[in-house]
């Protein structure tokens, strides 16, 4: 039996280094706090890194691959082969998380694992040989999750696997921020009935009607989700509740993200299904949510109740609900531009503004007016 | 008397451009709209650039910096002096601005539109050389802006100079990006004035106490301005307010927008004194506010009076109130993720996707749920 060993998360809490920290925000020349959460980012970024010169070096994105067996009841708008599509393009390059891993320098690898379709024998011949793609990473455990209306959507055993994969692609980083990205037609349904169970949430608030669909298919996808749900109402624990009604890719991400945090790694969190991923691992090994940075705000309506659970705060409200880590990628540069403030930026000393006249020590903005609005210039 | 001459603004719309974009966009391997505001924002700069192949080429930063009269009457915590001291900051490298231009390549120079101090005698002998700053541009109108409590802050006259000197200087760019930023202490206070005039406000709603003007502080400068309000109450024109109320840095800005516009080039605005800039400039010359993009909410409270104003909607909402154009260039690189993505990301066909299980002729996909949440995989 393969088991699942939780490795150790360290607390990013460092009172001296954070006290280092903000001295050093604070004496930029630019008022107190002017500069927002680019700044409280850069904090976090430093107590990542156990540093005062935090630094971002070959960041990484792994978009984790699969298929679901419940899709067979029509839950999802797309056929499953829709995946295993997306997977060829993203190798080709042309897909947005692509085109945004380039514009970054963000190295991009695909992990297969668990797509229903066998890419050697089916698309590779055809489209390019698959010894030309060292970007698609194969941990496909079986071709798809089972059907999680009849029977849990892994065994313990495949989603112990799953998890371990996850590690095993995280312990190969050399990066030191990973960005996690998803492509499985049906994974939306998975994350909600995950984040249902152990956010204890009812399913409708979890699933949405994005800007189309009509009340039957709301309901209907909502009948499926919630019989699933009544099917696994023993699969409690985080463990149990992902092997029931979670997924292969998720798994992944879920192993992934706790390896990585291990590793104190950047974490730079997607939407919806890569926060439900967060959550599952926050639950599994307490502690993962410190190394995370939500990058943007999805329009999946899930993803507010689930931010409100996690207590954070995106970067980016954008209106996107594309996954594949298109998001993460696009806050990225805000990441960087927090980490060169900090190391680049001259302080009152370095730039020779007197003391006298310095916002620090004037005796004007000693006063309570010392925030106000004028301090914009 | 120098008179200032409005060029003509072109109208971006296009419904056959706009339609070439939309399809182009709509046939990229992702669920219809899944991209959300990266989606409309590239729409607009074709349509700015009037190409269904958007491109973003030599972006330029003018910060534009000036001193304020009525400062003397103790509206800002922070001395005059402080404009001239982060002029020189600039120059050196060290503020935020040139921190984030770096990082994105973007070509950064300063503007002397009325500083008070004379930075040949009093500042370039003992710091550096003035001849080793190209990056600093003399268009130096007056010391200051004159006390705006008894006159108008400029002349007629000067004013029409500052705004034929931002002219002259979105002549010079060369690239198809203008950001335009900001220093000067007080310049907060002028901005407020001008929405309260020009978006016909209470004074209340355009000043802030940020995070800690007492109720006192708050107090004095609403009474100082509406003071001013009162003494210039039939400056009521677009360009009566400007003299009476601006600033030399603004009304730079203001003609810098105006004429910017109309060579088609890309506004990308920054906070709350950027936007009253581009709200006198959409006042003088309707069209300009075609060409604007707005990158971010400030914590300035005018702020979001003046972006419900205008309709607009910010990119990004990062807490920040430092001007110098910080969040213009933090936002920068969704811009040119938005071309990216229009010009680099796959249609279905180009991936090879085939029509049968693509999303846009999917017989599920056509049915009402097409656009269901569920989309986002």
């Amino acid at each position: 039996m393969t088991t699942f060993n939780i490795p150790k998360i360290a607390t990013i809490a460092d009172p001296q280094l954070q006290q280092q920290l903000q001295h050093i925000i604070d004496n930029k020349t630019k008022p107190l706090g002017a500069l927002g959460r680019l700044e409280t980012l850069g904090l976090q970024l430093g107590l990542i890194q156990g540093s005062t010169t935090p630094i971002i070096e070959q960041p990484q994105i792994r978009v984790f691959a699969a298929d679901h067996g419940l899709t067979k009841h029509g839950t999802s708008a797309f056929p499953s082969s829709v995946t295993a599509q997306m997977v060829l393009n993203f190798l080709q390059g042309g897909a947005a998380i692509n085109v945004l891993a380039r514009q970054h320098n963000i190295e991009l690898k695909v992990v297969d694992a668990g797509v229903a379709t066998d890419f050697d024998s089916m698309y590779f011949t055809s489209h390019f040989e698959r010894e030309n793609h060292p970007q698609l990473l194969d941990y496909k455990v079986r071709h798809g999750s089972r059907d999680a209306l009849t029977e849990p959507a892994m065994t313990d055993e495949e989603c112990t696997l799953a998890l371990n994969n996850g590690m095993a692609v995280a312990q190969q980083l050399t990066g030191n921020l990973l960005i996690i990205g998803e492509m499985g037609i049906g994974n939306t349904s998975a994350a909600s009935m995950l984040l249902a169970r152990l956010g204890e949430l009812p399913i409708a608030d979890c699933i949405g009607r994005g800007t189309g669909l009509d009340d039957t298919g709301l309901q209907h996808k909502q009948s499926i989700l919630s019989q699933v749900l009544q099917r696994h109402s023993t699969a409690l624990s985080p463990l149990a509740a992902l092997a029931a009604l979670g997924g292969l890719e998720i798994a992944m991400m879920v192993g992934a993200l706790i390896q990585a945090a291990s590793d104190r790694r950047i974490l730079l969190i997607d939407g919806f299904i890569a926060s439900v991923a967060l959550l599952v691992a926050e639950r599994l090994a307490p502690g993962v949510l410190q190394y995370a940075i939500f990058a943007h705000h999805s329009v999946e309506p899930g993803h507010s109740h689930l931010l409100k659970l996690l207590n954070a705060e995106p970067l980016l409200t954008m209106q996107m609900r594309l996954g594949e880590g298109s998001g993460a990628a696009l806050a990225y540069p805000l990441l960087q531009s927090a980490c060169a403030i900090i190391n680049e930026m001259a302080s009152f000393s370095d730039a020779g503004i007197s003391e006298k006249t310095s916002p620090k020590s004037n005796s004007e903005s000693q006063s309570p007016s010392k925030n106000s609005s004028e301090h914009t210039h």
